[in-house]
C-alpha cells in the first residue's frame, strides 16, 4: 500500500481539491521543531549510526512497544533492556521478526501511519511489512542505514529542518550543543527542562541538586540559592541558543507560597522529609517563579500538564520510565492556572504555552483562556492527541474560539528523528484538509485559508516560540 | 467575500441539496428571541441612535475586544471605558482602524460569521474590512446610522422579532418596559434575573437588598421577608409580561436548607458576615426556592451555570465586569440538580430550561436527565458554543437521547442588537444542515426533517417559554 | 419510510460504495451476543409468548417509556406496574395507541431505529406507526404473535443468533438455563453477576446473601465463608457455560482492604452498620478479589461504572428500578483503577473488559490503558452511547490509540430481544462506514478493512470472550 498523494483528505471532491491546493503551497516549507526529544549526541558525532532496525525503530519508541505489550508480548521479547541488566532477547531478526508479525495492531493508528511514511520515504520501502517479508526488509532497512546519506546530518538536510529543539535538563552541560555550534551550522537548540530539581518528587531529586550545584557553582543549601542557580542556568542556556523551558507536573496547580513558605518546603525537601502536599505546591509555586523569570529574560514557557508518570509499577520496576505506561488525567485549568495569570498573564512580555492530554478542557476551558489573556497559548495536539482524529477535535474545538492566532503551530514532540517529516505532514495535511473544509463551507475564502495554512505549518511555530 | 447563499451546509452534494430546501421553509420565520441581553432602552426610546460605528459594533461586544486583547492590544486603545475614569481612546476612528487592521483574527469564529452577516445585510458593505478600507468603511456605516432605517424600532420590524425578551434585575422597576408596551405594539418583554440578591457574594448585594426593600415596598429584615419581596417582584415581571426567570450561578449545585439554616445565612449576609460556603448553600436553596415559586406562577425557569466571572482581577479592577474574561468550569449535574429534581422535576407544571459551558455533560448528565424529568429542557448551545461546531456538538451529543421535543430551540442570547439576525440565521442553516444529514443518511425522511427544521427554528422556543 | 439498503453510511459516494461493499461481507455473520439481559425463561419454555404487542415493545423497554414520561406522559398510563399494585392503564390498545400517537419523539434516536428495523424485519410493517394507523398495526403485531415463528426459539434461530450469554445474580439456580440445555440445541450462556451480595448498599442485601448461603450451601457468616460461597458459585455457574463474570459499581474506585478490614466492613454489614464509605471501599476491594478468581478460573471480567441508579425517588418509590432513571456520571479510571492493574493487569490470564458512561475518559484515559495493559479491553459504547453517534465518538476517541484488537466487539446489553438484530445491523453498518472513511482518506487498504470489519462484527466478540 504506497502511500497515496491525497492521503488524509475528505473524500468530497469539491473538499479534497481545495485541500490538495492549500496543501501543494505548504508541503516543502521547512520543518521548524521547537519541542521534541531528539537526543543532541545524534548531530554532535558527525558520524553517528542508527544501529540496527530494531535499535532505531523499535526499542527506544514506546508508541511502538506498548501496543505490542498490550497484547500479551513480552517487553523481553523485544529487546526491551532491564534496568537489573536481566537478559533480554538479543536478536535484533528475531525482534523484528516479533514486529512484523504483529503490524496488524498499527492498522488505523498514527504509529502506523509514521511507520508506513518513513518506510517509505526514507527507506524506500513500498510494500507493506508482514512476517513474510520481514527479513528482506531487515535486510533493506540494515543496508541502508550503512550509507552516509542515513546518517543524522544527512537526514536533518533532508528533511530540510530549519531549527531542532531538544529538551534537556537544568543540570546539563550542553556538550552536545556546544560541539554541533562548534562543528556544524545547523540551528540545533537547547531547551531548559528543569523537572528533576522543581519536582520534588523526582527520582533522585537530592542527587540532582547536587549535580545543579556542581555544574552551577552554587552551593545549593536554601530557597535562594535554589533560585539563582536556576536563574544562571537559564542564563547559560539562553547563551547555548535556548529559545524556551519546558515543565512538566501532574496538575496544572500553580500557587504562590509566601512568608517563607517555600524556603521550609525547600529545607524539608533537602532533609528528605517532603509530603506530598509540599510537592504539589511547590511546584505550583515555581511555576509562578518560572513566569516571572520568562517575564525577565524572555524563554518562552511551556507547560505539558495531566500524564500520571509511569502508571504501571511493575514494568516501572523492571524496565524504567518512557515504556507506554503513562496515562492521562482529567485536568482543571480554569482555577489552576489563575494564580499564575493573575500574576503575569496581562504580561505581553511572556509567552505561556499550555499542552493538555484533556480534549474535554479544549473548548471549555484552554481555548477561552487563550481567546482572553495575551501571554495564553494553546500547543498543538500533544502525545495521544497526535494523531489525525486528535487535530480534527484540536481544530473544531479550540479554534472558533482561540482564533488560530492564540495556538502554537505544530510540535513533532518526539524521540523518533526519522519520524519527524510524517509528523509534520499529517499536521500539514490535517491543517489544509480543515481549512479546506471552511472554504467549501463558505466559512472562509481560499485566500484566508492559503495564510491560515501557511500560519499553522510555520508561521506560528516560529512566531510563537521567537524562533 | 460576499455572503454564499449555501453557507455552513456540507459541500456533499446530495445532504447539501436537502439542507438547501429545508432551509428555504425556516428562514424567513419570525425571529424568537426567548433569552438576551439587549437593552429595553433602545426600544422605549422610539429616536434612540446608537452612536458611532465603535459604540455600536466593538465597545459593548466582549466577544470583539477580548479577541484583540489576547493578542496584546490594550483595552484603553478600543475606548473600553475604565471604571476610574482614566482616559482611554477616544477618536472612534482610530479605534476603527486597530480593528480592521486586526480583523483577520476573526478568520474562522463565529464573531467573524456573525460580523461579516451584519456588515451585509444590514449595511449593504460586502468588501472585508482591512486597513485600507477601514475609514471609507466607517464612513459608510456612520451615514447609515443616521438614517431612520437604522433605528432599533425599524430593526426589530425589519429583523422580523416577533418577541424579544431582556434579562432584568429583580429590583429593576422596568420604566423602559412600560414605555414600551404604552407606546409601540411590540412584544418586548422583562426576565426576572435575581442573581444581584440571591448570589450572596455578588457585588453590592447589600444595596441591592435595600434597592428591592425600596421597589417592593417591604422591609427586609430577614428571609421570610426577602421571599416575600421575591414573590411580588415575580408578580409584578409577570404582569409586565415576563414570561421566564433567569438565574445564573458557578454550579449547578441544589440543596433544600432546613430548620432555619436560610434565616440564619441570610442574616450572616445582613450582617456581612458569610463565608463561601454559605453563599454557595444559599444559592442552591434558593435555586429549589425559585422552581417552587416557577410551580407556582408558571414563569419558566432558565438556569445558566459553569461560568467563573471575572476571572482576570487586573481587568476587572480597571474596566469591571463583562469584558471577555469569564471562563468556562467543568460542572457537574447528576448529583447536583438532583436535590431540586426531587423536588419538583415530576411536576409538569414546571419548565426548567439548564444551559452548560461544558460540553462533556451533554451526552453524559444533561441529555439523559433531559430524556427523563419531565420538568427539564436543554437550553441550545450557550456562549463559547454558540458556533457552527459548537451547534453541531450539540446536535450530535444530545438529540439522540433527549430527542429534539427536550430542547428549548434557539437563544441568540446577545447584547449586540444588531447580530440577532446573523445569529438566528446561523443556527437555522446548522439544523437544517444536521437534519439534511439524517436524511441522506436514511434516518429520517424529508417530512420528519422539515417537521423538525421548524421546530429547531420556531416551534419549541415558543412552546418552551410559553410564549 | 421502508428501511433503506445504504441506511447509515455516509452519502459521500465514494464511502457509500466502499462502506456497502464492506457491509456485504458482514451482514450475514452470525450474531455473538456476549452481554445482555434477555430472560432465559424466553428459551427454557418451548411454548413461550410474548403475550401482547405492549407486553413486547412497551412495558419491558425503559428506553421506550422514559421518553413518553419526559414528555410528561404517566407512566400509568403507558401500563408500567406500580409497585404497590395500584391499577395502571389494563388496556393494552390504549397504551398503543398513546405510543403511536407520540411516536414522533422518537425521530432520529436510536430507539426509533431499532422500532422501525423490528416493525419491518420481524412483522413486515413498512408503514410508519402513527395515530391513524395505530390500531390497524396493533391487530398485524398481535396476529403474527399468535404465529408459531414468532416464539423465541424460532426467532433465534431466525436471527442466526451463535451464542446468548444472559445476567444472572450469584445466587441464581439457573434452573431455566438447565432446562435449556436438556432440551434445546443452542449456546444460551449464563453470566455471574454478584452485585446483589458485592454491593452492600444493594437493596435487599441481607437476604440475598442469605439467598447465596442457601443455594450454596454454606452459611455465610464472614468475609471468608462470603468469599467461598463466591468461588463456589463461580465454579457451578462455570459447569453451566458462563465464559464471564459482570459486575456494576457506581465508581471504577479499586482498593484492595488489609488487615482484616475486609471482614470488619463485612461483619457491620451483617449487622444493618455499614456507612457510605464502608460501601464503596468494599466494592473496590472485592472487583480486586473478583479479577483475582478470573485469573484463577478464566471467567472474563466485565466491569460496568459510572451509572447513578434510580436518580428519580419519585419514580422510584412507586415504580421500583429499570424505569429509565439511571443518569450517568463522570468517572475516573486512571486512578481507580490503577490498585487493581497493579495486582493483576500485566496477567495475561486475566480479561477485563471496562463499559463507561462517559464518553470523555476514550481518548482520555481508556484507550490510553487499554493500549498499554495487556489483561484491558474496552467494552463497546454501553446504553445512552449505543447509537450511530456514539459509535462514531466511539471509533473516532478510541481506536487511534488502542487499536481494535484491544476492544471487544459488539455487545447488544438488551433486555429486548426482538430488537438484537437491529443493534448488530446499526453496528456493523456504523463500523463499516467507519473503515470506509479510513479508506477512502488512504489511511487503510481494502484488504485491511475487511478484515476489521469482520473483526468489529464477530471475531472481536468471540475471541475477547473466549466464546
Amino acid at each position: 500500500m504506497p502511500l497515496h498523494p491525497d492521503r488524509y483528505f475528505s473524500p468530497d471532491p469539491a473538499q479534497r481539491a481545495v485541500a490538495r491546493q492549500l496543501y501543494q503551497d505548504v508541503r516543502a516549507l521547512p520543518l521548524v521543531c521547537p519541542h521534541g526529544h531528539v537526543e543532541p549526541l545524534l548531530f554532535s558525532n558527525p558520524d553517528y549510526r542508527f544501529g540496527s532496525p530494531v535499535d532505531l525503530l523499535i526499542i527506544p519508541d514506546h508508541y511502538v512497544f506498548r501496543m505490542l505489550y498490550s497484547r500479551g508480548i513480552a517487553l523481553e521479547s523485544l529487546g526491551i533492556p532491564t534496568l537489573d541488566g536481566t537478559p533480554v532477547e538479543g536478536d535484533p531478526r528475531r525482534i523484528w521478526q516479533t514486529f512484523a508479525e504483529h503490524f496488524d495492531l498499527f492498522r488505523g493508528t498514527p504509529t502506523g501511519i509514521w511507520l508506513a511514511d518513513t518506510l517509505e520515504t526514507v527507506f524506500g520501502i513500498r510494500d507493506r511489512l508482514d512476517s513474510a517479508n520481514a527479513q528482506a526488509i531487515y535486510d533493506h532497512i540494515a543496508a541502508a542505514l550503512e550509507q552516509p546519506e542515513l546518517r543524522p546530518r544527512a537526514l536533518y538536510d533532508r528533511f530540510r529542518i530549519e531549527v531542532l529543539c531538544t529538551t534537556d535538563a537544568a543540570s546539563d552541560t550542553l556538550e552536545h550543543h556546544q560541539t554541533i555550534r562548534e562543528q556544524w551550522n545547523a540551528r540545533i537548540l537547547p531547551t531548559f527542562r528543569p523537572d528533576g530539581v522543581v519536582n520534588l518528587d523526582s527520582e533522585g531529586w537530592r542527587a540532582e541538586i547536587d549535580r545543579l550545584s556542581h555544574v552551577s557553582g552554587l552551593h545549593i543549601h536554601n530557597y535562594a540559592t535554589f533560585i539563582q542557580a536556576l536563574e544562571d542556568r537559564r542564563a547559560f542556556f539562553k547563551r547555548m541558543g535556548a529559545v524556551a523551558t519546558d515543565h512538566g507536573a501532574p496538575t496544572a496547580h500553580t500557587e504562590p507560597l509566601r512568608d517563607g513558605a517555600a524556603e521550609r518546603i525547600f529545607q524539608r525537601a533537602l532533609h528528605g522529609e517532603t509530603n506530598p502536599e509540599d510537592v504539589i505546591r511547590f511546584t505550583g509555586h515555581m511555576l509562578i517563579e518560572m513566569a516571572r523569570m520568562s517575564v525577565e529574560d524572555g524563554l518562552v514557557m511551556q507547560l505539558h500538564v495531566g500524564s500520571h508518570r509511569n502508571h504501571n509499577p511493575a514494568v516501572y520496576r523492571r524496565f524504567g520510565r518512557d515504556k507506554g505506561a503513562d496515562i492521562p488525567l482529567a485536568t482543571e485549568f480554569t482555577h489552576s492556572l489563575k494564580p499564575l495569570l493573575d500574576a503575569h498573564g496581562n504580561d505581553t512580555r511572556l509567552t505561556l504555552i499550555v499542552f493538555t492530554l484533556d480534549e474535554s478542557a479544549y473548548s471549555r476551558e484552554l481555548a477561552p483562556l487563550a481567546g482572553h489573556y495575551p501571554a495564553l497559548r494553546l500547543g498543538p495536539p500533544w502525545w495521544f492527541h497526535d494523531s489525525l482524529n486528535g487535530m480534527r477535535r484540536y481544530f473544531e474545538g479550540v479554534m472558533e474560539t482561540a482564533g488560530i492566532h492564540n495556538t502554537a503551530g505544530f510540535n513533532d514532540d518526539t524521540r523518533a528523528f526519522l519520524s519527524i517529516p510524517a509528523r509534520h505532514d499529517v499536521w500539514r495535511r490535517a491543517s489544509c484538509d480543515w481549512l479546506a473544509g471552511l472554504v467549501v463551507r463558505h466559512i472562509i475564502d481560499e485566500a484566508d485559508a492559503a495564510a491560515m495554512a501557511r500560519a499553522c505549518a510555520y508561521d506560528l511555530a516560529k512566531a510563537t516560540y521567537r524562533l
